[in-house]
């Protein structure tokens, strides 16, 4: 089968590898639609280390091929999703409500990112085929009447997104920041919104981004780019700073920012992949007594996140297919890669079909 | 084997059956303690029913026999406990935190009390051996130094009693009081007092559990059968009442005076199994404005939740081998159902060794 | 002044009164809209008893007459209104965050349903003027832009409907059912709306009433004067029932309907003021083994919590002005007592003028 | 009266002042009994800036000598203490229940650390009397037969020692880690103890307060300046890692061992007053993806707050007396800063009398 394979730092190519054999707890997953996501140039780059020879990609959406023997309801045929994070269930992790930092396999049960597994440690979904471990935790259907397009960002954008509106513990009538309106800024908009938020302010530098940070559902937009997002929220505010700020962009610059807009008492949501150590501003910090909160998340996955992230989209309250800007052949990933990893042409979120 | 066999509503007698097979994720656990629960009695009496034939008791202590294929993590002849409640780890439902609601097998993922299968669904523990299922989310090491009638409460006596503290949400410095000092009542006194109560006050007609309760961690303790309860906590809270107050019986009365203590905007936390319907007096409840919260619990399971209160035994935090009153053979089952079911010589816990 | 004051049972009249002489910590507000609740109807009727000759009447919108000595931080002349709750700040109570339990005055400084004073232990606001205790605590300024109905919801309808979706815990993509489409009922569908429930079902027995539930934000409608709510529930869930039911009427079978359509682990919060003691089926409860919450809540009080609700007005999140259905001037009340008691032509809530 | 006064950096002298004229929210407290913070020193060193001519303290127990002609509920010759920080009740920051950050008096109701008034923005309580603002939020009555020194912890170091084991959540066998164990640090040790806590470490350099911290319930402790604590914890743990690391130093090097010692998903909590702006190195904090929490904490204050670490030390929970190593009159307070600011003659606390 085809798939995109990492080679070296700086080579993703399209590759051939025999089809995976299925194991008892296994599912094949023959992928209908994937994308790229902002990890995997990192990937790409070399600046996140994955086993050479790797398939790469872990946002899969498909048709169950085959099912190992001992995975029970579900089908072959079945039209389903499988999350970023692949949760074993049975880890000391997982069964204390930490899934992705899964330790299966450990003596205590604990590791760090362990749920992320797909194009990380195991081959992922930029192939004609994908074998989905643990599948009974993670196999989830996708409802009727939804398209590949539709479901396309729940197994990480949206989860990701969404779990830094919900990490802040936002609530009805809470004012909040978002800082960096990249595909997954902006679910962490949507998510903020539909929290209860009454006031959600999306920060970033590209006129475009802002537009679309407006249509998910911002009510005021600023452009770093021409203004102060820190002085700008701090006076739509009248001084008294935002009840939660999420960050999604993962640079010290956007986290410092985050910070400095709370209100004593309020929490910053951490979405970011950070490349290098954060400096807490101590004049930003109220030297440690502001009863300020940071608090970070992984993408959350699992069948049950899969399916309530589905019914978010079947019930339109979010149109996150909206951020499906470009398309491609599987065949033709190499040409995606080099569009999205350099945001040419306004890209927020490629399809690359099989 | 020996398996002490629900035969019909009267009759638990020790009988005979094969060893079980042993399925891919299953392991096969040889029963060196296990235990009676007041369940086993309701089962016993019918008023549970579960199917002829099956093998009764969820608390087992043991050692492993033999691992399915599928099972990693666990070796041959390690000393093992598993909880009453045997979570799958991959419903819907688990994968929520809802481990004891597992659906497993289901449409949806959720069933009602899903994940108690060891003698309901399933063959459970007073036997000389005890199949396992989802072995990687069940089995919990047992930490060398403890013995097995340390660790016995864990499976469902000690787990259940915690959560009633647990699930009241109890802060450093609340009043609380644990209506009934069975077993479970005894685990919630103690657990209460584990979680920062500044006043534990227990409740129960008989001295011998009084005592006990004292012994458990009670600051007071207060002999229904000889004063009003309600009257009394009120006099010692100066009519104020108490911040949670934990329901161990599973009777109208005990309900109802756990309600009527509680100060407005106080919790409930109902641990007992009722056999009939339950009155909210409106007296006791402010025509539903009182900000009062009712909160149930079935026993929490899983290999983290075993590991979790086996390090409290093993801390030296709480006593619970001193629960286990009397000691049977298994051979012995039917003279312990008879001496449990009947409360008979002062009994709290039978400890039963195959 | 003018006053709609309780006489007997069955008799609010408009009578006179002395303008309030302003205590320290007092502020006296010029009535410029108020409105009638439920409560107020139960009072009438003499099932809900207070003094004979208390001004009645929990929501007001007005203008500041005149500040205490004490009282910092406001302006005479401005636009302001009051919670239905008028917590004081300093009891033991509202220092723990139960602000509607409020117990000023007492040993230990909590008392039931002690937040509520206005037209139940103080002189209300169906008056020309309404003397507003603790008014530092209590006085929330109304932004610019809105006007008087707009915001004549937020000091016990939509913070009480509110509060029914806030308590229930809903998550990002709930099911969530609202047994009851009144005034409260109909912003506990908001409220659950906002939240980010991706399915929410209103449930009432009034076309109209139906209706208005659709545009508040329903995405189902059950009209249980035809079908069963249970049954349709049941089905419209797959069998798995809702993470969440609302009661927002006050009755036995809206109660009993609201937790036979609980998943297991499904929290119901009640909202309904109940005039008889409540029944819990066992058949719906899981013999107390569910994993159930049950929930009350006392509409929340306090300036912060008006200026949160004005701020979702201000955001246009949801049109609560369009439940007022009728205008009536303060001198005509007794007819709109008598309109709104009968619930006579449609009548959600009348908007009353002095 | 006599009074510690701030002269300028470097100076705090005892001097002369006019007893303090009592306004109508006021409490006129003689005191009884008082100590100096570490916060003190700060400001004795000018590293924390206040008004030159103030009196310095934050920890007072007295006697009530005067009530202000508002204040009810309180009687004058009642023994009380008052938190360090003093709420209004009525800010914005209180009536959502963040009374540490205060803003009474601001547009808004929100000030950073705005709770702290004692010492810092009023007089304080090194003197022969302090006057309590906002006295019905403030006062607490000490229960009968407690003495002075057994309710000294309570405005300040128990208070915020303890919220450090709020804060992080700490649930019944939980693994925690202390880093250091001055005044403050055990009591979080405590603390953390009393919120259910299997294990808890305590780390220090010097090997008095090591003893005490195992006194204070430390199951382990460890002498930082002979080994390196977080090899120790990871090989204490298994190589699992803390549930929740506790920092009550304030410095880079215990904020940095406390995020290397964390789990997957663990929450730092944060007590220390930080000088200079902190570092969150990246090979601890799993590049923002670890499910981590960071979490700082003002010492909660209120009669409630009061009421309840009164009633844990009146429980004999916990012996917060023995902190107390030297006793002054107020008359030797230049001596007591003396000997307190330079750590001598392992001092823990002082108790000053007037």
């Amino acid at each position: 089968m085809k798939a995109a394979i990492f080679v070296e730092p700086g080579r993703i190519e399209l590759g051939d590898k025999p089809v995976p054999t299925v194991g008892a707890l296994d599912a094949l997953v023959r992928v209908t639609t994937t994308t790229i996501c902002g990890t995997d140039v990192h990937i790409l780059k070399g600046e996140y280390p994955v086993a050479r020879g790797l398939t790469i990609g872990h946002e899969p959406v498909g048709v169950i091929e085959q099912l190992g023997a001992e995975v029970k309801g579900f089908a072959e045929g079945q039209r389903v999703i499988a999350g970023a994070i692949t949760p074993s269930g049975w880890s000391n992790a997982c069964l204390c409500g930490f899934c992705s930092q899964d330790g299966a396999g450990t003596p205590h049960g604990w590791r760090s990112m362990g749920g992320w597994r797909f194009g990380n440690t195991i081959d992922g979904c930029q192939a004609e085929y994908v074998l989905v471990p643990d599948a009974m935790a993670n196999l989830a259907a996708v409802p009727d009447g939804l398209t590949d397009e539709q479901v396309l960002m729940c197994p990480d954008i949206m989860s990701t997104g969404f779990s830094g509106a919900e990490r802040a513990g936002i609530k009805i009538g809470d004012v909040v920041a978002v800082f960096a309106q990249g595909p997954i800024g902006l679910c962490a908009t949507a998510g903020a919104r539909l929290s209860g938020a009454s006031v959600v302010i999306g920060v970033d530098r590209l006129a475009s981004r802002l537009d679309m940070a407006s249509r998910m559902g911002a009510d005021h937009v600023i452009d770093a780019s021409k203004v102060d997002p820190v002085d700008e929220i701090m006076r739509l505010t009248g001084g008294r700073g935002v009840d939660a700020a999420i960050e999604a962009l993962g640079t010290q610059s956007t986290f410092e920012a985050a910070l400095r807009v709370l209100r004593p008492g309020g929490t910053l949501s951490s979405l970011g992949v950070y490349s290098s150590d954060l400096t807490i501003p101590m004049s930003a910090f109220a030297a440690g007594l502001g009863d300020h909160q940071i608090v970070t998340t992984l993408c959350p996955g699992g069948k049950e996140r899969m399916r309530r992230l589905m019914s978010v989209v079947a019930a339109g309250r979010v149109d996150v297919a909206a951020l499906v800007t470009h398309r491609f052949k599987l065949d033709d990933i190499e040409a995606a890669y080099e569009l999205f990893s350099h945001q040419r042409d306004g890209v927020l979120k490629v399809a690359v079909t099989p």
